[in-house]
Formats: structure tokens, sequence, C-alpha cells
């Protein structure tokens, strides 16, 4: 990925991202023709322009359009755009543009529900407008949103995760009538200061391709049944999306590799009762010294008990909990906890 | 209580208190002898003024000295210091002295855990150095203390509530071997935008005198069994301390009566293995629009199992639960939640 100078005049690169996910429906409820694919390529392309993006590669299936971007990830779905962005791109600057494509193009008139979040950025300073700080984020959304709800999730002055979601009353009569809601979770680990000698592997030095990469550090045993985009980057960094024919699922994984500022994210909606071996197997992969763990599961979903699992799970390994906390939304349940390794 | 003016002109006094409470030990585990309540009465007067508030009213028993301040309330007990503070006091700037009046005069040699909170303020520009902004309270708090955690709970971009307090690893060998903690538990209900009828009773014109507003309010009747010392201010505005000499108990209440920014605080320590009957009764009795609940109990406090209680809480009669989260530390689970009458 790019690299961007510091006002230091030291190389570095924020692999945080930032991450949209947006449901869209229809008030009429009648949103079968409706899909978020028929949005033409090149009008995706030029939404990507406006974030400072772009497409590197693209793998579909009947279920989900997944591209790697220069910058992280786009997937497409029926009814759901997920947009994930790291360095100093500007996702938020194509919401007005993308509401528009979606109203001309895929047929849907409303926002069911928004997700934003990131961790705290490394280097808040480099970012470009509104990504400098949560609260300027926070006003462009709620520029957009009527019922958006702002939270911190974490230590604010360690590490934190930041979260924007509508969170309407539950006395709302448009939105109560809208029937069982399909299962629906997500599943991020967002990993720094990782194991140097596991990071040589995301570098051009170390890997010939994206593909001994995938291999060599057991990625492609992660999430079994995925088919693989990779990506390897010169001279170092990696990113890599899956996704399953089978259930529609993704998962996708960034790599940040350079020591200074190293960074891993993965993230995936495969549907488990436990999420503990995923963890694990993720953990052991990477070997970050600190991640963020964040579980979102609506209540139709299998990863409903999750939270209470997590609950329990004061340590993964050598990895101990600081924190856990919960929240309750109107629709999904959110779990978050960080971890570091001992001594931190 | 005082009225400050506002930068527009507009007469503005901010009721949201700042709330701090430290608990003291000493490192070789012997403070058989120690105790907050040796430190002088005149020295805790001059600590008061640094806060810039004032002690109005005293009483105590054998468990906890009760002082009646000129913007809210002071608890000293033998380890555990509590100070809680509205308008623009400046209680964080009291640490530096009461750290040495507490080594000079009780015998204690160590900070066992502290927890610095409050609400949002209504006008944060009209607070003083470093209240002003969370992070300033926070960059401050970390000056003093190594293990120090802040957060924030509920919404950042409408109603939300901050927390500073010390969160250790699990591994650190020095905090591990405390033994059983006693049981503790804090209930707080921080209301705004109360009925102006209730609120009429907080003023000089309708109450001729404290134990006028107390009775007549229905505050008597909120926790039984506890000896009273209540203030009713020119104009308005009202304070009261309660203490219980059968368990060392102790609850206080602040009032801020005026329509453009009413505000009351309700907080108790009485241990409690349901607080629904007690928040059902304090509701009842001043008819906020708008409320923040938060419960701190460690695992020893018969109030354990109040985050389970009110997670199935999602109303109070007509107020409407928006918000939920549970955040566990090392010592103690804290649930914040906030309700509104629907419509807000």
């Amino acid at each position: 990925m790019a690299e961007s100078e510091g006002s230091n005049g030291v190389q570095f690169f924020e692999g945080v991202e930032k991450l949209l996910e947006i449901w869209f429906t229809r008030t009429d409820g009648n949103s079968k023709q409706c899909d978020l694919r028929n949005i033409p390529r090149q009008k995706l392309e030029s939404l990507l322009k406006i974030v400072r993006c772009e497409v590197i590669s693209f793998i579909h299936n009947d279920q989900v359009d997944a591209y790697v971007l220069s910058e992280s990830s786009m997937f497409v779905a029926r009814r759901r755009f997920i947009l994930k962005t790291c360095g100093t791109t500007t996702p938020l600057q194509c919401l007005k543009p993308l509401m528009l494509l979606v109203e001309q193009y895929a047929g849907f008139d409303e926002v069911e529900d928004v997700f934003y979040s990131r961790k705290n950025f490394k280097r808040p300073d480099l970012q470009m407008n509104p990504h400098q700080a949560f609260e300027q984020e926070v006003a462009l959304l709620d520029s957009f949103f009527k019922d958006g709800a702002a939270y911190c999730l974490g230590t604010v002055n360690r590490d934190c995760w930041y979260l924007y979601t509508l969170n309407p009353l539950e006395g709302d009569n448009k939105k109560r009538h809208r029937g069982i809601p399909e299962p629906d979770q997500t599943l991020e680990i967002l990993m720094s200061d990782l194991d140097p000698e596991v990071m040589a592997i995301f570098t051009r030095e170390e890997s010939s391709s994206a593909a001994e990469a995938t291999q060599k550090s057991g990625i492609e045993k992660l999430v079994p049944n995925m088919m693989i985009d990779d990506f390897l980057f010169e001279p170092c960094g990696y990113s890599m999306n899956g996704i399953s024919s089978k259930n529609g699922c993704y998962m996708t994984i960034h790599v940040t590799p350079e020591p200074d500022f190293s960074y891993v994210s993965f993230e995936s909606n495969v549907p488990q009762a436990s999420y503990k071996d995923v963890i694990s197997r993720v953990l052991e992969t990477f070997q970050p010294g600190k991640f963020v763990l964040t579980v979102f599961a609506n209540k139709t979903s299998p990863a409903a008990e999750c939270p209470r699992e997590l609950e329990k799970t004061s340590s993964f390994g050598d990895w101990l909990r600081h924190d856990i906390q919960y929240c309750r939304f109107k629709n999904y349940d959110l779990t978050y906890a960080f971890y570091s390794k001992f001594p931190s």
C-alpha cells in the first residue's frame, strides 16, 4: 500500500481502517427487485476516487461482489454495502454520492442500518477531513441520519474503538413492524505490535507472490472453503478477500507489516455459535502484542450467545484481557474486548 | 446554590456534578490505625477552598462524616473519601494536597482505587481548567495514577457519562494478594428535564424550609432509616445528605430546579439485591424527562446480580431505555443505562 510521509519526515502508514457498512431497504417493503450490484462498475470506481482509493482486484459469486482496493476492501451484496479503507482515505466523503447511486440504480429508498467504526488512529493528525477526530466524523454522519448514536468503547486514553450506528427507540413505529431480521454477525480482530518474523512474510523480499504469503502465513487455513483473492504490495503489505459460495459469507485480512507501525485486521461474517477457535487460529497466525476484538450479533444469529462466552474468556493463551464491554442496541448486541500479552 | 452568568449574559448553573471517590490503603497491609477522619477539619476546609466550595452543614455517626457543601457534598469514612461538587468547582485540583494530608494525618500510603466520573456538562465552556474537557481531566489524573483507564459510556453525540478508574492487569502481583474485598456498591441516577411542578418545591417561594421540601417532595421516604441533613438554598436549590448508623451507608440528593437547566442527582451505597424499587421511587418523586443510571457492584456485593436484572428492564413505567452498556473491571462490574420519556 502507498506510504505517507509523517510531519517529522519518517515514513508512516496508517493501517487502521475506517469501516462503513450500510444496509438498505425500501419504505414500501417491496425490495425484491432491488440490488446494489446493479450500480455500474464505472460508477463505483468514480465513487472510490472520492474516497481516494481504487479497485485492484475483483471476485464474485451469486451472493456478493468482493473488491480488493489499493487501500483495503469493498463488498457489495444485494442490500449490504461494506467499504473498509485504511491509510488517509476519506470513506465518509462518499456518503452523498453513494445514496444517489443507490436510489438511481439499485432501487432502495431507505437506509435500514449503518455501522461506521474504527480503532483509534496511531496518527490522527495525518488524516484528512472529517477523519482527524471522531467528533467530526459523527457531525457529518449526523447530517445524514436521524437516529445516529455514537459510542467509544475501550479506554479513551489508551486503546479504543469508535462506533456510529442507528439506535432508534423501541417505540418508533416506523421501525417496529419489520418482522424477524435475517441472521447477521460480524467478528473483527484488530491487531497491533505484531511479531516481526510473521510480518516479514508479507514483504516482496520474503514472498514472491500473494499466494505464497497466503500459504506460508497460514491464512488459507483460517476459515475453510473460501474462494481467495489475495494481493501482495510492493515492497510490502498484503490484502485478501475470501468469499464462500455456500452461504454468501466473506472474510477479509489486511496487513501493514512495517515494524514501527505493524497492524493486521481480520474480519468475517461467518456464522458460528463460538468464535473461540477462529480467534485462537488468527492469534496463533499473526502473534500480535495486543488486539481489539469486536463481535456484533443480532437476535437470530447463531452467534447470539457469544457475549456470554467471551465474558468467561479472560485470556487467550498468553493474551490477557484488560477490558470487556457490552452494548445492547435495538437490533444488535455488541461485545468489545481488549487483550494484550503480559507484560504489555 | 450560587448562580453563574453564561457568556451570553443568561443566568446558568451547571447542576451536573464531578464525583471523585478514592479508597486508601497501606502497602504493608497494616492500616487498622489509619483513618481519614483524623485529618483536621480546618485542613479539609483549606482543601475545599482549592475546589472553590465550602462546608455549610455537617452530620456524622461512628462510620462516616457527611458534609453538605455550598456545591454538593463530601463524605469521609475511615478509608473512603467522596467529593461530589457541581457548578464550576475544580475537585481535581485538590488531588495533590489531598494526598499530602492523607499521608500526614491519616496514615495511608497507597491509593487502592479511584473513581472519577461525571455526566457530560450542559455548558463545558463555562468550566475551569481541567474540567472543560474529559481529555484534560484524564491527562491530570494520569499524572497521578499508573493504571488509570478512561471510559465514555453512552452516546458521545447525545447523553454520555465519563469514568476514570484504576484497572490494573490480573497479572499485577502487587494488587493480586489483597484477599476478599469488602462488599461495595453505588447507585447513581442523574436526571434532567424534570417536572417544573416538582422542581417548584425546591424554591424558597414554595417551601419555607429544607425540612418542608424534604417532606413535601417525598425525599424522606426514598431510603428509610437515614439521619437527614438537608439545606434549601436562596432563592432556590436543594441539597441533602443521609447517613445510616446501622450499616454506615449514605445517600445524597442535589436539586437544580430552574426550568431552563433543571437537574437532580441521587446517589447511594445502600446494599440491595435489587434496585428496581428504589429507582422507581426516585423516578416517581422527581419525574425526569430523561436520566442516566449507573450501578457499580463488586463481586462480594449483594447487588452483584443487578446487571442481569437491569438487562431485562427495558422500561421503568413511561421511561424507555435507549442504551445499556456493561463494563467488567478488575474489582467492579459497572452497568450504565440511559432512559427517556417517549417521545423524548
